[in-house]
């Protein structure tokens, strides 16, 4: 064991534990089931949430803040999101020292609140498409918790989006499923299969939910974002109408989107390796590290001066760059350190180095001398830094890309479905034609659930692995967080 | 009454209510004394956050986030911090259907919950430092409600750091008043007066509270931000300990510091007028509006052309510009509407400025003819328009300048200071000795409060104005939100 963590191999679960208490992530609060986002975890939230709001922006989103409180017989309007959430639900009850006549739903999602005041705001069809986006906390009751995967309050974007017809919020509903692949793919570099939810799966009070599903180390799946079309379910409970060019009242059509700190956790799982984490350089909160060498004092000021000038020119440049000056640590434990917290490359620089005017560089994603190239010139550090994040940017997605594929097993049986999860676990590419009630069984005798019906699915015909039935339908199954 | 907006000098509480509603900044929500932030309120805030959130990372703080809910007895360990918050607060009792064996509380300040997560992080003295913030939403129950100023939820920044001295440690608390001082002065464009606050208005748990305290249109008070001296009163609760250079162990000394969505108010409230907002441009969602303006089909082409390039030009310089295309309303309603929401300039197109190549300027800072320009060359428009947004910012902030100046009272008497407060109101600086008991009676009396002891005050002798005791220290009293 390396760095106080438990090899994945051994004990995946701890595995990731060990990384988030190592790394500083993020650690159990005392309220059950809460956890405290240290700064560097934040920092990479902060880096999801900059990469998020600006591709919100840029599709014509604008943000608002709407009340962490709810009026219990507000949220209770719409029947199947109730059910959803009821027994989650965390409930004040006492206000300033008073039982309170009312008590008052702490958000799970902010549906009911969003639809009622869209109400108010939406007259006619010149008010839409009403397209608002929220950062917020909301707390679910939760029995079983994980850092960032599941945890009673969790920060996360909900996208709550009104429009005058179907067709337009179903083509939103989309867009934004698009502009999360976009980000997971080309910032938290995951390759995510896009797809439809089954009805077992689908949001409470939706009529379709979209999700993008990754690949995490374990071959697990994990849900990274959600999209769902709402129909004219949210706007009928909270009369949510148009007057349409007509002159005629109209329902509209909702939609909401979200992603949650989840996403910490998959940049944790679907890239870190035995060593620690392995951060995408678009997202981590330090890119470059640099650790200066030397042993006599006189060797010190030459290397620190050299040490100094990159820096700058550097962060000049807007990389995200630290100096690790610590005098009471050698740079062997440095190395470890940096690449035990993710940081995508590390520059070395010694006395021979500045005898040379050059420097070395190391990068995460290569362990070992492979990952090392000597003598960069000084004048080409910054050009060269900018070209090996890049390219270790890409690197980090095509590994990926490549344990998905390694671990995607068309099946055409339901026998050959238990092996392959027995003997070992992945995503399950199979034809489909089973009911929820089907999916429960399969849940029950492989633990697998039935991700999602992916969008980009060939549609040849074929057996329904379960029920036997042809259809073109097409479905993942996996293991899930 | 232009715009549905009560005049300030009918009925200054109502104008700030109509503007909030007619600019929509932000709407009342169902859970009592919670609110919408609308999407231009929102924005505001967006930019409030930008500018504070680049001078706590430039004095190098890092982000991190903590729990909202906080376990009653963790909460009540600091005596004077309970007593002070104790009836403000909202309690879940109910969680995942269950009722709680502890009650948790809803955060109204984190000092408690942050002091216990510090206690574990900090070991020696090299954790020290320890310079963390967090953004977050906070609860009050507070009995009166005004949007942005007081309400049941609000959104804020709370700074908390730990010290091994307590010169450290009060050197970082007035460094953070600085940093207010700074945004509300350059940002905001409010001149604020930086002071102590007495033990009457001292922070409950602290051992002092300095404030800025800007004055508003009806030459009023408002508490703009706060920072805290903790001294190791949170250290001892949580036993936040380290181990210094000779190996004894010592208790830090911590500080906390805040800015609010009541920034939003103050901005509101120090710079509108009859018309409706005035924001200083450099929180200013939107800059720059453009108003087209054209009668027959043939000017509408060659007009947006120009409004196109000109849109185009300033985006790309990084103004937030926008463009009025609406072909349902004059220009006359367009520039009354974007005057109301406070846009700081104009710029009007037609056919007359295409033929001659220029735009026209008007800037919401000074009403009527004297505020515009006419025959800006199209190719100076975007420095013109960066410098006339300068103009404008410097301007508001000279203005609330003039507007204090004018409106605070020197008096040597308590007389005189009864009569100041009822015929003209203001601010009123005065030699002060008093007691707790002795700004009690002058709230009683006058309705004036003590709004601190101004850290840049003479220290020439003179009476206290109440007590008649030879004092050098002066204060400002005044009536406050």
């Amino acid at each position: 064991m390396t760095n106080n963590i438990t090899p994945q191999s051994e004990d995946y679960s701890r595995w990731y534990l060990d990384i988030i208490r190592e790394a500083e992530l993020a650690e159990n609060s005392e309220a059950r089931g809460s956890m405290v986002i240290r700064p560097y975890g934040y920092a990479l939230w902060e880096a999801i949430q900059s990469g998020l709001d600006r591709r919100f922006k840029d599709t014509g989103h604008v943000n608002a803040y709407f009340p962490l409180f709810i009026p219990k017989s507000l949220f209770q309007k719409e029947a199947e999101h109730v059910k959803g959430f009821d027994p989650e639900l965390a409930v004040v009850t006492i206000g300033g020292g008073s039982t309170l006549e009312e008590p008052l739903v702490v958000r799970p999602t902010s549906e009911a609140i969003i639809g009622h005041h869209y109400a108010k705001w939406i007259q006619s069809y010149r008010d839409l498409p009403l397209l608002i986006n929220q950062w917020a906390n909301v707390v679910r009751w939760e029995m079983r918790n994980r850092p960032f995967l599941r945890t009673t309050e969790f920060l996360w974007q909900e996208g709550h989006t009104a429009h005058a017809t179907e067709d337009e919020a179903r083509e939103e509903t989309l867009r934004m499923l698009d502009v999360y692949v976009d980000f997971a793919e080309n910032d938290a570099a995951i390759p995510v299969i896009k797809g439809i939810k089954s009805d077992r799966e689908t949001f409470p009070g939706a009529v379709n939910t979209y999700t993008i599903e990754g690949m995490m180390g374990n071959k697990w799946a994990l849900q990274m974002g959600t999209s769902h079309y709402l129909g004219t379910k949210f706007a009928q409970m909270n009369q949510i109408k148009f007057l349409d060019q007509n002159n005629v009242s109209q329902l509209c059509h909702t939609t909401s989107w979200g992603i949650s700190t989840r996403m910490v956790g998959a940049v944790i799982m679907a890239h870190g390796d035995n060593q620690g984490l392995r951060l995408p350089p678009v997202l981590a909160p330090i890119q470059v590290v640099i650790v200066p060498i030397w042993r006599k004092e006189a060797e010190r000021v030459s290397v620190l001066e050299v040490v100094d000038r990159v820096h700058t020119n550097l962060r000049d440049k807007g990389i995200r760059v630290k100096v690790d000056r610590r005098d009471d640590q050698t740079p062997g434990f440095k190395y470890n350190d940096w690449e035990m917290r993710g940081v995508p490359m590390r520059i070395e620089i010694g006395p021979r180095d500045v005898q040379q005017q050059s420097v070395v560089f190391a990068r995460r994603d290569r362990p070992g001398k492979e990952g090392k190239s000597f003598g960069i010139p000084l004048s080409e550090v910054a050009h060269e830094t900018q070209t090996l994040l890049h390219s270790i940017q890409e690197n980090l997605r095509l590994q990926a890309l490549q344990t998905r594929a390694d671990n995607t097993h068309r099946v055409t049986s339901y026998t050959a479905f238990q092996e392959v999860l027995q003997e070992k676990e992945g995503f399950l590419h199979v034809h489909w034609a089973g009911t929820t009630q089907d999916e429960e069984r399969i849940q029950e005798e492989t633990k697998a659930t039935l991700r999602c019906l992916p969008l980009d699915s060939t549609t040849e015909e074929g057996q329904c692995i379960l029920t036997g039935k042809r259809t073109s339908q097409m479905a993942i199954f996996a293991r899930a967080y």
